[in-house]
């Protein structure tokens, strides 16, 4: 098991099956060396939104609530990408991230809330979970989600 | 003609003049094997958009309307597609669509909406237009459209 | 002295020292030839935001002060490229730039604002400046910024 893999083991964290897709798009394609992932939402580990990631940051949902959001996002992101790559190791790099907050259009502390992602991402890599980055406020996401991500990875 | 062109012509799709620039940037630019695609908006065969295609998804937009207009956003990346490789069997695979949908703080069937240029990728490429996405409400788009879709492939 | 970094000092433009990352993500990740650039805000040469550059477009910022904003994150993202490859010239394309304007649901006239970011790509590279763009309205922004603009970039 390498550095990536026992990683995740030491936090604890087991990922969840890969959502299946579920219309004419899939969760990931891989193009040279490259493997992009679909956007993610925050299911939990039954595959379904709990109440307090469901809606808007600066609304019912909580700067609190919103980090764990973007956490669980990101985990949905290794599940797929470990699908597309066989193991976490053979990554070389955590390219970029996209962030989309489900926010009220007051809500400005929205990078705190994408640290969720990015803190996850560099737990598990290390320096190579080091991304570029970029995070907005939107107006809706699909099932009402508090938080979208989606990624690029550079993989062996 | 290869299979992509054929499946065109089935669907009795022709493909509008890509639209010129109209500003300081360019409608796709190649680098490498991967051809980026400027976001296109809902603009039908005569280059405006018809007035059910403007505005909001959850408002003035049915999510009829919004899946067209996604379709037709879609049929815009294929024609500047084309002019970006010649014809599009040169298409090796649609890595990733971005569906941007001008949507009310309350409309999450968002999903759906973004279906309508998913599919037509399917049904033009098959399994090489089965692609990475990511779907979000925003709260605007140029012109108000309802839709606006960027994409990129990987191409011979 | 190449042509990218001479055009720069004709323009009279100082880029600013690159904002180090404030979080757990770097400002940009080269993979291959291409460098991705994290959104980078309308952040002033003292590293703040001007008063007339926070809010949205269709409120409080005007339409003038939008397109000054977008500019201020096109050079931003030419602060950061030039930490990633060096000097300028470096540069083989500009790709792609995404454009992201803080907007009230009702402002639709959004490319003009964005033109402010890729009229500074075209004045520093001339037709290698020329890029691929989306550019969408969104709820919000951190920091409460009027534009942020993310890229990427062919380099060798």
């Amino acid at each position: 098991m390498g550095a990536a893999e026992q990683r995740l083991a030491e936090l604890g964290i087991v990922l969840p099956s890969p959502a299946a897709p579920v219309a004419n798009y899939v969760p990931f394609v891989r193009t040279g060396q490259l493997v992009v992932i679909s956007g993610q939402l925050c299911l939990g580990q039954d595959g379904t939104i709990a109440d307090r990631h469901k809606g808007k940051l600066g609304a019912e949902v909580s700067p609190e609530a919103g980090q764990e959001a973007a956490r669980l996002c990101a985990i949905n992101v290794l599940a797929q990408l470990r699908a597309a790559v066989g193991d976490l190791d053979q990554v070389v790099r955590c390219v970029r991230l996209g962030g989309f907050i489900n926010a009220e259009p007051t809500f400005a502390a929205l990078a705190p809330v994408m640290n969720g992602a990015s803190d996850l991402m560099v737990a598990v890599f290390g320096d190579k979970g080091r991304h570029a980055r970029s995070t907005i406020g939107v107006a809706e996401l699909p099932l009402d989600a508090a938080v979208e991500v989606e990624a690029m990875f550079e993989v062996r």
